[in-house]
């Protein structure tokens, strides 16, 4: 018997033709509004993967969500642009019945077979060890049948970012955590994409609790994951016109930077009881 | 007689039905290998604006670039994925005969109409004024012959930031100018997104001089610029793998931070020789 993570459960796609595959979508990684535009983008990058097996990981993957994602049958259709050496390019959408959920474009390569030139500047975050960090699974049984895809990760928020769950925001538009897969699934590059947009939006930092739609996210995976911890970083520093950007690092065990992320998204309007359109 | 600014002659598209409108390229937005990839998302940007009416600007805006635009007849196809109250999104693309150039999703509203919170931590650039900055217009006009593109802008880079056009670059990975276009055209939403993309690659900088070609890049633009002098930053933190993630922000006149943007792009290879395939 061979032991299937969840994440990979989930993300099991039936092949239908002309780039087509089906995925059912579960209330397993719902958050806020509908299901978490992570987990999408992980399903997205499979059927990419899936499409163009001779470049298997998006090293850049652009996706606009244009509608809330829920339960039941989802289509996703990828389209090639064009099909070179190293890199590939792909349009690639979600969508249920008549309507779309997301639509990306990914430029995808081989990130095994990537140069070993490393120059990086940007500095791991300091983190106090996981377990003196905050789990996230200590939430409120409450939040967490409100947000079922709390439980699929193991995700410890350092205390400095934890102060919005007592009331006391830091401020600074700043969140860091350890996060891994709550099974224990070695990280790679779909996990990386899901954990790309699994943090609480940083507006919950700034003293802005609630939902906060990503309208737009864009994912640079820059080298495969070493397995183990994952720290995650993000920050915005530009609130404005009801917007904010979330910029998003990813660094494995081996502190490596391996996903730079940035996302625009809604603030948060004032809350609406569960369940009531917005 | 009605004055036409260059940048708006040159985006002048013809609509040919069906969502798609008809464009010739010129050999004055070339640079590098190709037409420059700011003013093909301009083009871009111009194409949805005409097909979406009611959403006139590019909220959030991601083009993978698939292969290099070249002189003559390209064809921008705009599908429209949902069209919302206050939001729209759709698909677009930049072909040239059989070959995709541009691959693009935007997500488009109107900025005129966005609420006025600004709560902005990023700093904008200290530089000195533009009249003491480097003018890249006093390039070798053999380095202006290869890249016509330079003659459209006017372009004063800070003098920190000049350092590689002599030999010394800073090693920083920043580069820092004032800009705004030849004909002083006043700076609108299609101007940034062509701005977002008119600095020369990061990695001169860092020592690394040459073409370094545009994989992916995405831009929110956050605010409709005053009139004026733009500055531009650009800046790395993770070369790896043969590849850079560069940061741009524009900020206006009114110190408004009106584009953020990032794109991902090769580092350069060493020097070919002009007209020869890389």
């Amino acid at each position: 018997m061979v032991a299937v993570h969840e994440l990979d459960r989930h993300l099991a796609l039936s092949p239908t033709g002309a780039g087509r595959h089906r995925l059912e979508l579960t209330r397993d990684w719902w958050v806020g509004g509908g299901v978490n535009g992570g987990f999408l983008m992980a399903a997205m990058g499979r059927a990419l993967g899936l499409e163009l097996p001779k470049h298997p990981h998006p090293l850049a993957f652009s996706a606009h969500f244009v509608s809330a994602a829920t339960e039941g049958d989802a289509t996703l259709t990828v389209t090639p642009a064009r099909v070179g050496g190293s890199t590939a390019a792909a349009a690639v959408t979600l969508s249920q019945g008549d309507e779309t959920r997301v639509v990306g474009v990914a430029t995808c390569g081989d990130l095994a077979r990537l140069p070993e030139d490393v120059r990086t500047t940007a500095v791991p975050p300091v983190l106090p060890p996981p377990e003196e960090c905050i789990p996230t699974s200590s939430s409120p049984a409450e939040v967490r049948r409100l947000a079922p895809l709390i439980d699929r990760y193991d995700l410890r928020m350092a205390p400095e970012s934890a102060g919005w769950a007592v009331g006391a925001p830091s401020g600074r538009g700043e969140l860091q955590a350890w996060v891994r897969m709550a099974d224990d699934r070695p990280p790679d590059a779909l996990s990386l994409l899901a954990i790309a947009d699994v943090l609480p939006p940083v507006s919950y930092d700034l003293g802005e609790p609630g939902w906060a739609p990503t309208m737009q996210l864009a994912a640079h995976l820059r080298a495969l994951p070493a397995p183990g911890w994952l720290q995650v970083t993000q920050s915005t520093r530009n609130v404005a016109g009801g917007m904010f950007e979330q910029d998003c690092e990813v660094w494995d065990s081996a502190g490596r930077l391996v996903v730079q992320a940035r996302q625009l998204a809604r603030m948060p309007r004032p809350a609406v009881p569960s369940g009531e359109s917005r």
